[in-house]
């Protein structure tokens, strides 16, 4: 990987697609996959190992992954919950993988069936073995900054969920801090991440995962910048959103995110252009338009 | 006006609403800013003074201002952009009222049909009669962030603009910085505001005029903010946008704003809910869905 400023970590063909009723031809996954490493892009969240009834969209995993045709120098991490999954990603050779949990109850009760704890006993396993194997890991924290149920979620539970993740040993490289339905503004993000800094994880090793959908995601960036973390998770075009989280938008725009980094001056290694292409590729084949700001707008200068 | 962190100024019903094809009722524009004034907006500003037939929609200004129930601690700022409209603006007992220019010559000549040298000369009979009768008087910069016609706008232009304006006299309140394109990231605030007040003028005789076009909006008022700006314009509903700046959004949505300073814990004054009203109310009388993210998600905790 060259040198960047910042990381862009791309999550459109796992959390951008998997809520999407209609299914997607596996070659319109390649292909988008593809149009997003072009762009520039070195990590492209691939799909997800979940039970094939979970998540109908992202039933053709263990196909899709045997037909990527992996580019040098991007990583093409995968969903994988339990041993299960595990098996299967071991099977088409993944080597970077994400666990997934949360910080509210009600959240992870309604997403997974279970209480926080049993999904860390549920992925322990998999953070164990894929470590053992010298797999990238990261651990996505759900729900972090706010629970459609049960509302406002205190510091002190992000910090306990992270502490419980990294008992779990040095495997997980990278915690994403994620506000699942998009309720945070900076003020939030300072006060989650100075928790969880003042708690002695290290900035470099977090990462964000923001929804746009109160308009405050780029605001958060800026403030999730100024503490020093350097990872944004994004999906080109804004696809995603969640069914058990009511009201939420889909995620950050790549493009959007894209279009703040340059205009800060910061490098990235990602194409404004090439994203763009991206968006509306999948945006097309999603038949609707392209909804994000810069997608509606373009770039600037043109 | 009891103590706030922040100013908010509504700039919907004028600015908002100027561009609007279909005739909207004078009784409609008054009920809208009467929403807007319950919301707790203290600064409002409500119409412009123009030839009418430069804008249709506004021709109804005098006899909006003569029927308007001004409120106590309300400012209802009027747009005065020579003295044919002056004279109106004094016939109508107004107490505040803007000017208008910008920093790019494109800009300028294709919204105004003049030169920013001949728009400056327009506007200084108003500011020295405007103060000479202790009006408040703001003054817009449009254009100072980037031009649809030439691109990237100099700092050292916006800060000549500036300086002209100054010259005026003390009349001028207040500078609006504006984006009225929607391209500015938050690099380009520290930069402007940088340049404006190292010239010597105050961050507090600022504001900041954003449109969300880019989905910067909200990370550039977290910037100004942190350079001491205090008072930012938005409109209820997101409304706005210009015919002569191509693939401009509207303005940052009052929604949107409100829910920024509410996470930031910052005083302001405005209930959200109220501009929610206000928000629907008008969009509603448009015949157009409520297109701003708060307006889309709505508040949290619910």
């Amino acid at each position: 990987m060259t040198h960047v400023d910042v990381r862009i970590y791309e999550v459109g063909p796992r959390d951008g697609l998997q809520n999407e009723a209609q299914p997607i031809p596996i070659d319109t996954k390649l292909r988008f996959i593809d149009l997003l490493a072009e762009a520039g892009l070195r990590e492209i969240e691939t799909t997800s190992f979940v039970a094939p009834g979970a998540i109908p969209q992202l039933a053709d995993a263990d196909v899709l992954m045997s037909r990527l045709e992996r580019r040098d120098g991007v990583r093409y991490p995968v969903l994988v919950p339990n041993t299960r999954g595990l098996e299967r990603a071991i099977a088409v050779n993944v080597d970077a993988v994400c666990v997934f949990t949360g910080v509210s109850e009600g959240y992870v009760q309604a997403n997974l069936g279970k209480s926080i704890a049993e999904s860390i006993a549920d992925l322990t396993p998999v953070v164990v073995e894929a470590a053992s194997r010298g797999w990238w890991v990261r651990a996505y924290l759900s729900s972090a900054f706010g629970d459609p149920y049960a509302g406002v979620v205190a510091d002190a539970a992000v910090v306990d969920v992270a502490g419980r993740l990294l008992e779990l040993g040095p495997g997980i490289d990278e915690l994403v801090i994620s506000d699942t339905i998009g309720v945070a503004g900076p003020a939030d993000v300072r006060r989650v991440v100075g928790a969880l800094t003042e708690f002695g994880i290290q900035p470099e090793r977090l990462a964000m995962h923001f929804h746009d959908t109160r308009g405050t995601a780029l605001a958060n960036v800026m403030a999730a910048l100024q503490q020093g973390v350097r990872c944004f998770d994004a999906s080109a075009g804004g696809t995603g959103g969640s069914p058990y989280a009511p009201g939420a938008a889909g995620n950050l725009a790549t493009e959007d995110l894209v279009y703040l980094l340059d205009r800060e001056g910061l490098r990235h290694g990602v194409d404004l252009d090439g994203v763009l292409s991206a968006a509306r590729f999948i945006s097309q084949a999603l038949g609707r338009p392209l909804a994000s700001k810069v997608g509606q707008a373009g770039g600037w200068p043109a």
